[in-house]
């Protein structure tokens, strides 16, 4: 059984599995999937052909997956857009906007007002502060920590696997500390680290970590001088 | 009321909401749906799964959006793939061929003839000329022109916010001449001018604007002479 | 008709068009769209959103297509996300997992126990080995071969076509060897090498053939000395 209110606008051909938990004055578009056990607070929006709430799953070459996680948790206020997936056992905060064919993982956490780009990828284990902004395409890989107001251009890439499957390694994926800013197409490496405030520039492949306040372009990542030369 | 012709191929489960008009001979794929006021031209194919007509929506923290857009308008013999999202506001032309998963905002004029490939996302206020090619995962961001017989090459990554959100900018795509071709995963940034007929190479940066007729390439891209080296 | 045994795992809203074969113990999401003549082996299981069994597709402006392709067939054990499109005519082994919103064309064959990640693109004419990893947003261009065991990180792009569609030019993916490693948005050019067992740094460009057991990087590639330097 799921709970779903009277002022619920629901679209056509919506499936709501059991277990459901819909808040007041939500939102739901047509052909849109809902899995057992999603929680949606009061005032979401949820668009058209999405699917919430999915279990993890794999093949016997890919990463064991954690025996259980918990719901899909959905806070008030927030707005998904159309042909979006998210995953059981990740958190959405409060007023948060995730657009247009995303894809958000499970065990992750995105804060308050954080925006989650058309066709961005949010990978599994992965910590989102709030008032962050990923842009478009762009993709956050597993383990990875954003601090708050980080800004990830459109197209940036990160990896989180050192030696690409080859060896043991634990996986590891960038940390971005609060108010960084990583410009658009950029790579960064597993583990690095991008202090405060410190820009990235376009296209950059950033291998080892850098500083607070710093300004850094190239490949590999140099950190340039006053006058925007390496 | 909706205007649906008796000569429509219609799939399941598909969803036509108020004010749609639908032209002679058009097919219409399984689980699709047709938001309220679409207009379809003649001999329109569109997907399976797709979403078309969507209004906009946003969070607080996103560029405020207009208060009105016309509607999403398909002329004559344009393809639509599967699973793909197209907004109202936009104007799609003659012959056009969208793919599947493919993402198009508002405001956009796509001009007869262009392709927009696979899972390629053209952004708000965006012009693409007549015969372009928008080659697989790229991304056109908001604000961008692209004159007539552009080449834009696979996962090619363009901005068009030159301070990421820091600081009051007149968003500002880059613009691409007639004939211009950019080799596949380039990243072009805010506001820069590629010349008639120039090349950029695969994985380049364009930081400044590049004159007509020019090669280019590297991070960040630099004129090649003759012998390809820079 | 088609074939759809009493221990099929059936979502709600499934469309199964004529000539579907599908074996024993599938499992298929809601609103997933079988396409006729698609033919899903034992123990599969299909997503939400789905559209298999794609026919191709295009506008005057793009390649010719091939007047007739056979069906998709998916081998058993073999594990389809959700909101994901694969073309008739292709070929998926056993055991293999392919992510949420990917998207595979026709006339591919994909070894067993490999694996396409998440919103990964496999176009045309491609062939995969076994056990290969294709990771998040990759791009994996027509005319391409990945023979056993390569690893394709995250982001990464190819392209095909030499002259950007200016000259005729016979269309000729990248070619990578046994046990290679692409690091993630590494860019490939059309017809390259990628030799046995040779890695490329993240953000690389390969203009030129690799050797086997090479570690390159930079754009363009440059080949590594032991120290890590070019």
């Amino acid at each position: 059984m799921s709970s779903v209110p009277e002022n619920t606008q629901l679209g056509k051909h919506v499936v709501i599995e059991n277990n459901v938990v819909i808040g007041e004055n939500v939102t739901i578009g047509h052909n849109t999937t809902i899995l057992q056990g999603t929680q949606i607070g009061d005032d979401v929006i949820i668009g058209n052909n999405c699917v919430l709430g999915i279990k993890t799953s794999g093949n016997e070459r890919m990463r064991k997956k954690a025996d259980k996680y918990g719901s899909l948790n959905i806070q008030s206020g927030s707005r998904i857009g159309n042909i979006a997936s998210i995953y059981a056992g990740t958190d959405i905060g409060k007023n948060v906007f995730i657009g247009d064919h995303a894809s958000i993982r499970e065990n992750v956490s995105i804060g308050d007002k954080s925006v989650v780009g058309r066709a961005a990828i949010v990978e599994l284990n992965s910590t989102i502060g709030d008032s962050c902004t990923i842009q478009t395409l762009a993709y956050v890989t597993g383990d990875t920590t954003l601090e708050d107001n980080v800004f990830i251009g459109p197209c940036v890439s990160m990896s989180n696997d050192k030696y690409m499957g080859a060896k043991n390694f634990t996986l590891n994926g960038p940390y971005i500390k609060s108010g960084a800013k990583i410009g658009n197409n950029a790579s960064l490496l597993p583990g690095i680290t991008v202090g405060r405030n410190s820009i990235i520039g376009a296209g950059a492949a950033v291998t080892k970590d850098i500083e607070d306040n710093i300004t850094a372009a190239g490949v590999p990542a140099k950190r340039l001088n006053s006058d925007g030369n390496k």
